[in-house]
């Protein structure tokens, strides 16, 4: 009784050198494939999220519309239901789980839409924070699939100052003694408590927080905001699936493609797609900066900032305005002749 | 063999209802009160700073120069020097000190310059952070002797962001199991590592990482400068302390003040002294629209913007530009007539 499916990955060589054995990519799709296998977009999640959490984006009269197309959403690597620390038999269980990067995480989603789906070219690629990151490395390696991009609320390459956040993050969760390096049989959750309190901070803006914005997510205070949605959304999370990704955001970088020997600028040069990158005005860990200066190394991209207070998550789905930002940009590109 | 004073308080009756018995307050001064007694500034520390961390503003041909002025500067209540969780005799010792909040501070601070050096009129009242709240205080209170302030990189009221991004750094803190409450006898080291690391993010801004700016103080790595700089400072401190100053920071808030009911707005335009308030332009935790809110409700404020890149520490004396800027602004603020 789930709603999704399992493409089956067999043996996966993951470009730090380890290998996932009999590895399961889980992924749902939203609308059917046309005849001519033309109608395809891929849409990967991003940290923690699952393919339902990027429902919001999908739907009747959007950009991503299941009655045109075929809406294909990969579950990334890590995240309780690909191959994931909590659900991989011993021995590369739990902390034995191998470091997975953004390449990889690709790399077994092109089988996917290949081998499962027998798609040549993909319509967009679309993706937030972690799945923007994924979006890059489509652009990158399968330049004659993917003619369009747009990348929200994330980067190519992990900046310095997001690796810091992200080392925060980390630090907090395996604060916690339950933790036992991995090894727990009971979750930590007073480390995913603290974890939770340090997100908080990051995700929203701190204009978002003097508008008392989350009193329109349905939290009554501050507090009950904290408690509600940031530790009751970690506290369902495995901490080793949490860290596995954390490790993939963390060291995200597309000039790591092979080939492009961490040459960034060259890499980004290389991305063929029409691409709307997207950051929120006050995300302050994917900042706009840190895309215009990506953009002004890609050929063919225009930067575009999500205006508003809402950080982050401007691209998390939770407030009407962004999304129709976002969603008008979306059915802008796909509007164009590529 | 200390290189500071500690004028003896007596009982302290605090604003939250708890007493402090038998208080201290760890003082320095730098320079010699003149015969008139009116050539004294106050400069109270910041959170876990201790009187020393203050001194780099200090100097010949500054604006706060020994040979001119007779500098006060003040320890916090909680910093280890003043009475703090770590020197207070049992009962109230450790988790048991009590909550001091900023007015309890000034309160303390303004009987030192009263009773133990007989002054009536300060030049100015300046501060950085946590030092800064307390400026605000100072002029609040006792509008007839403070005549000029400049806080920097500071604000009035903690805002609910600044709230929750001191929450993330206690939970980091405290979700280590040797913290025990607070009724440790060895330091939780894995918490304050925790807690170094998720502060590293907030203290200096994205775009100082982006330019690897550690590297001017010394650090050869960002790694060596999370260990070296941040888990370095966090590990000399006592945890109850810390913990301690945190209570105070998230309860800040200038309307509390007895008179005002929580009005903050009023409380603002009450402040008589001439002030120039200088957030740091990319200041995570005191973004400058704050200050720009509270300079719109003081009669006789200037708003400043420290420009540049160091984030909250552009106000911390790493770097000299930035510590130039302060400091001609102090020049220029103490030679206007008031």
């Amino acid at each position: 009784m789930v709603d999704y499916e399992i493409f089956e990955l067999g043996e996966v060589r993951l470009q730090m050198g380890e290998t996932l054995r009999d590895a399961k990519l889980a992924y749902r799709t939203y609308g059917s494939l046309n005849q001519a296998k033309s109608n395809a977009i891929v849409y990967p999640t991003w940290y923690s999220g699952q393919h339902y959490d990027n429902e919001w984006l999908i739907g009747e009269g959007m950009a991503l519309d299941p009655a045109h197309h075929c809406i294909i959403v990969p579950n990334m690597l890590g995240n309780g239901l690909s191959s994931s620390p909590s659900n991989t038999p011993p021995p590369f269980d739990r902390a034995r789980f191998p470091h997975v990067t953004v390449h990889d995480n690709v790399s077994v989603q092109h089988r996917l839409v290949t081998e499962q789906f027998g798609i040549q070219r993909l319509q967009l690629v679309t993706g937030w924070s972690m799945g923007a990151g994924q979006t890059y490395q489509w652009a990158l390696s399968y330049p004659e699939m993917v003619p369009r991009i747009l990348p929200f609320c994330g980067s190519a390459k992990t900046s310095r100052h997001n690796f810091v956040f992200l080392e925060g993050v980390k630090a907090a969760l395996t604060a916690d003694a339950a933790f036992q390096e991995g090894w727990y049989d009971q979750p930590p959750t007073k480390g995913l408590r603290a974890m939770a309190r340090v997100y908080a901070g990051w995700g929203y803006s701190q204009a978002f927080y003097w508008e008392e914005l989350y009193s329109q997510l349905g939290y009554s205070s501050l507090e009950d905001f904290l408690v509600g949605f940031w530790e009751g959304f970690f506290l369902q999370k495995d901490a080793n699936n949490l860290l596995t990704m954390l490790w993939t955001w963390q060291h995200g970088d597309l000039g790591a493609t092979p080939g492009f020997n961490g040459d960034l600028e060259r890499a980004l040069g290389a991305i063929r797609a029409k691409a709307i990158v997207m950051p929120a005005e006050k995300d302050l860990y994917f900042p706009p900066e840190d895309n215009a200066y990506e953009v002004r190394h890609m050929p063919n991209a225009e930067l575009r900032v999500i205006p508003g207070v809402w950080g982050h998550f401007a691209g998390g789905g939770v407030n009407p305005t962004d999304t129709k930002f976002i969603d008008d940009s979306l059915k802008e590109l796909l509007a164009q002749e590529v």
